[in-house]
Parts: structure tokens; C-alpha cells; sequence
């Protein structure tokens, strides 16, 4: 028997990967939740049937989430993940011994705890005793905080179902109230290549350029998701990712990267031209 | 009734288009050649069933394929071109108004005679008169040439088939031998992400770099293709990529592109991590 995992990049567009098991799925109050064993991708798992992580390439997502931001301000330590529930970019985070406190905000508990089941390449660090869980809405846990953060990393799903909230400008406009004079925020910023990603993307960028000072936008390879082009957004009151790239102070972590390097900072946000164009769309 | 394009691009991970009609198919002596129209891509074309070229995200291919050397040497003004049977490469080669000549030597003419039918928005400029057709094989014409070249271009399937012999030593020396002090070799270089592409991509790597001064490669995002993460490489006597990009000459083409600039030339080069230790293997 073969038994194929496919998702619809497009209505004409799939990407299909041979499963081994599925091995977890349950419905929570907010997602479908799946997990499943392949020879190519390792383990992987699914909400509402979207790709969410694959043991194959977490690494390059969850490298340029995380990596980045550290590498301009190597005084972070008080930072703020909303969503994340694989754990992968607090896996990232908790190798910076600066870093003081991570509060993770993730909605979903039974996607964490699947994950701490299922998936622990991305879940073991965190238990880590600088990490506070919050299983809490995002969008309302941002509004109580001021001036609080050093960093902020919006690690979401796709703006529909429970990540929807994320994209809003009201909640880009919480994110700057709730980070400090030198804060940064890092957000999941979707793609350029089909429609309605680009869609998502426009309009993510539209709102983060209105809302601070510095709004750039960086791309990295994920081959599992759809076009394999991915973006990150890179915002912040007064650092440059690019321009204020610290190569000195990052070296000092003596951090192995599998994706990441400092040369790599640089090209990331040295993007296409159709891509730039359709940012100031 | 739905119809789809399915690629495998390993055994255990696929890529499925909807495509509204089958406008083309014949076998020439080398190769099956299908062409298909869709929505999401256009029209896109196959040879053997693996995809070539899409209108979607031609552009993307051809823009770094031709104007990342063009940008290094302004100089260039006798240039082959080895497969190509698009004419893609040459239609953004023709944009240049220093080359005089454009030898393009591809085996098979049925898939020139078929994209001159069927996409001309790649094949518009192969009656440019600077431009002489070749339908032979790439690895015998080189044998022929000394000095001759400023830049050669190896626009190839993966090394099976008719591209095999476009990946040997032999021929890499060949095309050594065929440039000139000053030129440079493009190479299509496969992909580090699946095991596959990734031990064509090494080989390819590994005897170019035993054989030019410089050898260096190149990425871009190629939605289309596995991974949607592919490779070029830029190989030289004499011209560092990066540090002998010569902006000034550049700019004074005047050239619109809508993928490549600049500023991504430079950033093409900073490779990740993992590539840059594949690369070494």
C-alpha cells in the first residue's frame, strides 16, 4: 500500500510526500493536529493539513527566525514567541546564554504536547529554565505588556484559522507598544510566488512599514513549503538588519549553524526584484 | 475531468500540476517532449516528463543564468551557449548590445522547433542575426574550439540522457580550453537538497573545481524545480564573481529585470551553510 500525504500549494499546484504512519491526530479546540513518519522528511507534522515542520528541514526555518535578530542586538534577553509550539525557534533561542527570560505564547497546548511527544528534535529545550509557557491567545496576551520585550518573534501559522489575529495591524501596532527603544520584531511573512500568498505578504508588510520606523523583509530556501521561497519580516524602532549586523559580537557565541552564517545575513535580504516590487504594491 | 502533471522528485516526494490540455507530444531521437497549458504556469514544457520550463518562472532562470556573467565581464562579446533549447538564455544574451556572437549548440532540434511553436516567450530571439543554431552534441562541438570563447554556458538537463556527457571532466576541460584568458563557464548545477541532485550537484562541483582557477556557485529560487532551491555555477580563469562585479558597466545597459539586480548577485553567492559543507564533501 502507499499512502500519500498531499497538500495544495494551489487549487492547480500539490506537493504530495510518501508517508511510513500517520503516528498523532486529534482535533483541538482550534486545529486539526498531525503527525506522521516518511522516509524523505523524517517526522512531520500537519495543522488543518497545512506543513508546519519536517525533521528534514526545520533547521533552515527555524535558523533565520532566530539567528538574525541576535546577530544585529547581542544585548537581547527578555523575548517574546508567539505561537512556536514545535519549540524549534525557543530550541534556537535557549543556545544564547545573554538571553535572560523567553515567555512563549502559544494558543494551542495540545500542539506543544504533541510536539514534546512526536517531535522532540524541535521540543527538548523546552523545558528550559529561563522558558515560561503561556497557553494563551497572542493577540490578547501582547496587550498588557509595555515596553517589555527586547524581542519579539511572531512564529504563526498561514492568517487563517487561529493564526488570523497575528496579521492585524492593531496587534503589529501592540507588538511595538510592548518592545522596548531597541526592540525587534521578527514575523512569519509568508511568500511572493503564488497568489494568495503573496496577498498575505503584501498586506503583513503594509501594516509593519506603517508601524515602525525600519520594516525589511528577508527570504531563506524551505523546500516543504509552497514554492520553496519563503519570507521572514525584519522590523525594529532603531536597528538596521543589514546596516547594524554585528559579525563581531555574534562570532562570540561560537554557535554552529547548519543554514545560518553571517554572509548569508547579508544575501537574505538582497531579494529579487519582482519581490521588491510587489512589496510596495 | 482533471488532469495532472505529476513530477516525482524523489521517490517519496512529488509535485502535481493542473494542466488544461496536452497541446503537444513526439519522441525525437533523444528524448520525450511534452508541451502542456495550465492556469497556475502557463505553458510549461517537459522532456522525459521532468518539467523545463514554465512561463510562470522562466524569467527566474534565465535572468541568472545570463546576466550574473554579463554583470562580472562587460567585455564579453563572443558567447556558446550548450543546450538552451528554450532560447531563454539567448533571449536575455540578446539583450546585450556589446556581443557580437551567440553560438547556441543544442542536440536536439525538435525541442527548438517545438518551443518556436509553442513558447515563444522564451524562444523570441533565436532569429536574431547574431545568433547561429547548432543541433549537435555539445561534448563533440567544444572538442573543436580554442580561445575562442568569452563565455560559455552550459544550459543542460541533469546528467541523464542526453546531458550526461555535459557533466564530465573531459568536457569541463574542454570548455577550459575553449575559453579564452578572460572568460567564464556557467554551469547548471543541480540542487543540495535531495540526495540526488545533491551528488550531481558535487560531482559537477569536484571536477570544475580540479579543473578553473575559480569555481564558484550560485543560488536561486526555482518554485518549479525540486526543492524549489537550484544552483549555478560560476567558474574563471581570472573573475572573482563577487569581487569583480562591475557595477558601473552594468548599469549603463539600462537593463529591466525582473529577478535578478545587483544587489542579489552578491547576495546569490552566500550560500548556506549545509551547501557550502556539501559543496566541500
Amino acid at each position: 500500500m502507499d499512502l500519500w500525504y498531499t497538500e495544495n500549494h494551489t487549487d492547480d499546484a500539490k506537493f504530495s510526500i510518501k508517508i511510513k504512519e500517520q503516528i498523532y491526530h486529534d482535533k483541538s479546540p482550534f486545529q486539526d493536529i498531525d503527525f506522521f513518519t516518511s522516509d524523505e522528511f523524517g517526522i512531520f507534522f500537519t495543522l488543518d493539513g497545512l506543513m508546519m515542520v519536517t525533521e528534514k528541514d526545520e533547521f533552515i526555518y527555524h535558523d533565520m527566525i532566530s539567528h538574525v535578530p541576535m546577530a544585529v542586538n547581542p544585548n537581547i534577553k527578555n523575548v517574546l514567541v508567539i505561537g512556536g509550539g514545535d519549540g524549534g525557534t525557543v530550541r534556537e533561542l535557549s543556545r544564547y546564554k545573554n538571553i535572560e527570560n523567553i515567555d512563549m505564547v502559544e494558543i494551542d497546548e495540545m500542539v506543544v504536547r504533541a510536539c514534546i511527544k512526536y517531535l522532540p528534535l524541535t521540543s527538548s529545550k523546552l523545558d528550559d529554565p529561563r522558558v515560561n509557557l503561556f497557553y494563551e491567545d497572542g493577540v490578547a496576551f501582547i496587550e498588557k505588556k509595555k515596553n517589555e520585550y527586547d524581542l519579539i518573534i511572531i512564529d504563526s501559522t498561514d492568517p487563517i484559522g487561529p493564526g488570523e489575529g497575528l496579521f492585524t495591524k492593531s496587534f503589529y501596532e501592540n507588538c511595538y507598544l510592548a518592545l522596548k527603544d531597541e526592540g525587534i520584531l521578527i514575523n512569519q511573512h509568508e511568500s511572493p510566488y503564488y497568489d494568495r500568498d503573496k496577498k498575505n505578504m503584501n498586506r503583513a508588510h503594509k501594516r509593519i512599514k506603517e508601524t515602525f520606523e525600519i520594516a525589511e523583509v528577508y527570504q531563506f530556501h524551505m523546500p516543504t513549503y509552497p514554492s520553496g521561497h519563503w519570507l521572514f519580516g525584519f522590523a525594529s524602532k532603531k536597528f538596521h538588519p543589514v546596516n547594524d549586523l554585528n559579525e563581531t559580537a555574534w562570532n562570540l557565541n561560537e554557535l554552529e549553524t547548519k543554514y545560518y552564517n553571517l554572509e548569508l545575513h547579508k544575501g537574505a535580504f538582497y531579494l529579487p526584484t519582482y519581490v521588491k516590487q510587489a512589496l510596495d504594491e
